[in-house]
């Protein structure tokens, strides 16, 4: 038992260590790791919505329901203040977003609830997914317009 | 509605324009950002089981809500052959993955299970947090130590 906690112990020290030695501000790291999970499955939606991907019922279940599950994360630690573009490098988080935070997590909300639409609809054939898609895509970029620099 | 899906093609085809220029595999750049996000959450978690943060149980259940989720992403396209540390540079993934699939499964579908417990009693007190936590490092590091290569 003692060998057990000791070993789990240190399990978690590498694990956290590893975090620790990061230089970009975790929070920064954790919503740029999130919106590359976004990224990685929009990719196979988007694919198929434009007709440049064939359709799959099962790859595009999928990839909503991995969406959906990342649209749950919460978002509390991820956008601590003084994270902004101009306050840091590294990031295209607008001060904005700490300007009218109300509106910044009503985007969100709109988002879980495009990606909970989509879910509901991705494996019923390409014309069932293609507006559920495209409503996705509006609410990512309803959230970009408002809230994140051009590169 | 022209406009509306102009636009919306638009808005899709700048983010999958960005998820394109990455230099790494999408897949690795997945699961890396992946194990960044389960380790923003064990921060917390971790911290709290080891005595370094106050327990709190709202936050704990928060961290272990969004394990939960982050473990229900499906890990199919993340693990493409050909993407081993001997094939590739920035990854630390063993060839022994892909030599023997079934464990590296195994081990990943442990993970799920102990990220579910974890999320059943992380806001029931430090006396159930803690054993649960420590589940949930074993998990990560029986995965660890035989199929993630050291620094």
């Amino acid at each position: 038992m003692f060998i057990r906690r000791f070993s789990t112990s240190l399990v978690l020290g590498a694990i956290l260590a590893t975090a620790a030695i990061a230089d970009t501000d975790p929070a920064v790291e954790a919503r740029q790791a999130q919106f590359s999970l976004y990224s990685f499955n929009l990719a196979v939606l988007g694919g198929m919505a434009q007709g440049r991907i064939d359709y799959d019922a099962g790859a595009a279940q999928t990839a909503a329901d991995n969406l959906f599950h990342l649209t749950r994360h919460d978002q509390g630690r991820m956008w601590p203040e003084g994270t902004d573009t101009a306050s840091i490098d590294g990031t295209r988080a607008l001060p904005d977003i700490w300007e009218d935070f109300d509106s910044f997590v009503d985007r969100f909300v709109a988002l879980q609830g495009a990606a909970e639409s989509l879910q509901g609809v991705a494996g019923d054939g390409l014309d069932a997914l293609r507006p559920a898609v495209g409503q996705l895509g509006a609410a990512c970029g309803a959230c970009h317009d408002d809230f994140r620099a051009e590169r």
